[in-house]
């Protein structure tokens, strides 16, 4: 496409390229934007080196002209778009990518890339964070994907209100809380269980967690306080039916004296069986498998379409499957209550008015790239952390519901020219 | 875990670990192993370095100890396996790692990271190249996974025997054949389809694949035969109805003399909808989501667990959560047709004795790492390629079959000591 755009000139048509969803996975009442930030970075440090150039060159891939374009590339255009944490719903327009076709275009896998898979861990930690109600909630799943899909999983869980992950790679790179925890193994190696704990408070003091269900839970639990005394800082439950073992091992914790140790479980959770547990005296759920595969819906299926060509809207139209074309910004409704009520996405540009925005509702994208260059002062991960918070509040209860259902409030097009 | 185990002198003890997965992804009946490769690659570059090191003591992550043990780490025992492109099944020993306590524990998470991730999609690609019943199968699904599963995804699509992948990264990491295709925004960016269609062919000759449903299929076929001739090389149908719109193109291509053009068909294809179009006149499929996403299953579930501590069989015990002590190994039994029976699992070393093997079972794991070095000449990916392929063919018949099922042979698991 690129070598052919080149020849022929329009390579250098000014074009806009959205990101959007036609749908929700199956059931889903929200998505969750994550990724934007990394897109950003990876937009910026977009550049082909040369080895990546001798290959293309060896294997024919493109001709000569192409490839001294692409020894030059460099984005240069102007990016608006859903900041990270913020709700979306069906035909959000989530990244509006200005720019020549050939700038803007060879950017599409890298940033769908990015959005799909951010967003679709964002989404599923939003639920499991909903459904764990304020108790601690850590993010364990790495070892089930991809070595650096994992260190943007924990990134996204984490955005999502996770309160730690135990991937020490994302908490480097991303500076967000980390939290251990030790493995069958460790007690396996040992002589003895009591000899496993033993060592692991030497090393690490008493308000550690150990893990008790490697041998039989309640003789697990009785010598884990016997070493640890009742300062002991949590014990976790990995298998078995974790509501009913997390009741007894409260009961027998507090027969201990051990009134303040808390109960951590995790093994193949997913939304659905942390509300479950909701009654029950966890105190800290560990969330793997579920969590890095989207929990249903490992890719949020965004799609990244033309839209404009030299300021004229483009769409394809062979099917049902529905492109809008134009450039388009969103106002998210509230009612006066700040319960959001409608996703209003319309066209800007010559001939079109916004909407009118009453005082509680807002313009949701934000300007992130002007002139190639990061717009400054953009929120920080930890604002966007905050930003999902609010906007989780704000939806119609509906909405916060793990069953399967409609999007939680409508997505609303007006595109009718006002000039 | 390994900072308590530095201390207390149990670091230094010789351990097993093995990978294996407990069941397949619900109704799939054969795994196929992905990762291997990489697995060893990873093992080789498992350093840390300063960066990394500074945050752990910063964040006081570890001790000094463990720091200076990190420091200094690099793995120094040995890894058997099963090679890349091998069937497995329930319990199969898929990688068995033996080495100190500390040096083999804190590879568990890339070690599973690679083979859940490659394996996933591996399985998934295998059964939809069985779909394609030898039809060429483009992988296109980069767009809708983290950038980097995008290309080990087009490494291990590979590896289960599709053509091509559209990751140009991938083609260049790991010498697999690209093929490229162009979007909807290429048609709509020019000022006609025509014009789209005759600048692709003046920069890539007739023997080019046209997209041919951003307005009207019908009108887009006519096009393009009009302006690339009957020598087109093919055209491309991505959206609607494939299987008829697949008839309607053959029919419209050959009444327009093109009867040597291919017509690939793309959107949203898994191994269901490939089948269901094999009596359809498609001649190349290209699949995306459904792939990247192991089409269901995006994780292989495999855990890597702690079997040996100097010489005695370890194994955890709380629950119905299956797990063998004991280093193991495989056997494949086969009919004297070829036709495989059974994956037998039996311990190994000391007070074992192999099962007796049949002219045509096999052993199936093979040396990957003998003292921290990579065993020579190990089989290359096309060697792995090539390898499923045959696999394939000695499955009983309902193993290939796409609907749920059963595993495709048992797993028999022979751990009586002989001595």
């Amino acid at each position: 496409m690129l070598a052919s755009a080149l020849r022929d000139g329009t390579a250098e048509r000014r074009c806009v390229f959205e990101a959007f969803t036609r749908r929700l996975p199956d059931g889903r009442r929200y998505g969750v934007v994550g990724g934007t930030e990394r897109v950003l970075e990876a937009i910026e440090n977009f550049r082909f080196d040369e080895a990546e150039l001798e290959r293309l060159a060896e294997d024919h891939v493109v001709d000569e002209t192409t490839l001294s374009w692409l020894r030059d590339y460099r984005f240069r255009g102007d990016v608006d778009g859903y900041p990270e944490g913020e709700l979306y719903f069906p035909g959000s327009p989530l990244l509006t990518v200005r720019g020549t076709f050939a700038e803007a275009v060879i950017l599409e896998t890298v940033i769908l890339s990015i959005m799909n898979h951010d967003s679709a861990i964002a989404a599923a930690a939003a639920r499991m964070v909903s459904a764990a109600n304020g108790r601690r909630i850590i993010e364990m799943g790495s070892r089930r994907t991809h070595e650096e899909s994992a260190v943007a999983a924990a990134r996204a869980a984490y955005l999502a209100g996770f309160t730690a992950t135990s991937n020490l790679e994302a908490g480097r790179r991303y500076r967000i809380p980390t939290a251990g925890t030790s493995a069958h193994s460790f007690t396996l190696l040992h002589d003895s269980e009591r000899a496993a704990f033993e060592s692991q408070i030497a090393a690490l003091g008493a308000d550690t967690t150990l893990l008790v269900d490697t041998y039989d839970i309640s003789r697990g639990i009785a010598t884990a306080v016997e070493v640890a005394g009742p300062g002991l800082g949590a014990v976790r439950i990995d298998s078995g039916d974790v509501g009913v073992l997390a009741r007894q091992a409260r009961e027998q914790l507090d027969s201990l004296g051990a009134t303040g140790t808390r109960i951590v479980v995790s093994g193949d959770l997913d939304e659905y069986a942390i509300a479950s547990l909701r009654a029950e005296p966890v105190d800290g759920y560990g969330v793997g498998t579920s969590l890095v595969t989207g929990s249903g819906a490992p890719t949020a299926g965004m799609v990244y379409k033309l839209t404009d060509v030299e300021g004229r809207p483009v769409a394809k139209r062979s099917t049902h499957k529905e492109s809008r074309g134009g450039t388009k910004s969103a106002l998210r409704r509230h009612k006066d209550t700040g319960t959001a009520l409608e996703e209003v996405v319309f066209r800007t540009g010559r001939g079109f008015e916004d909407p009118k925005a009453g005082p509680h509702d807002r313009v949701v994208p934000i300007p992130l790239v002007r002139g190639g260059e990061r717009v400054e002062d953009l929120p920080t991960l930890e604002d966007n952390r905050e930003r999902l918070r609010h906007a989780l509040v704000s939806l119609p209860w509906e909405g916060l519901k793990l069953s399967s259902g409609e999007p939680a409030i409508p997505t609303v097009f007006q595109a009718e020219e006002t000039a």
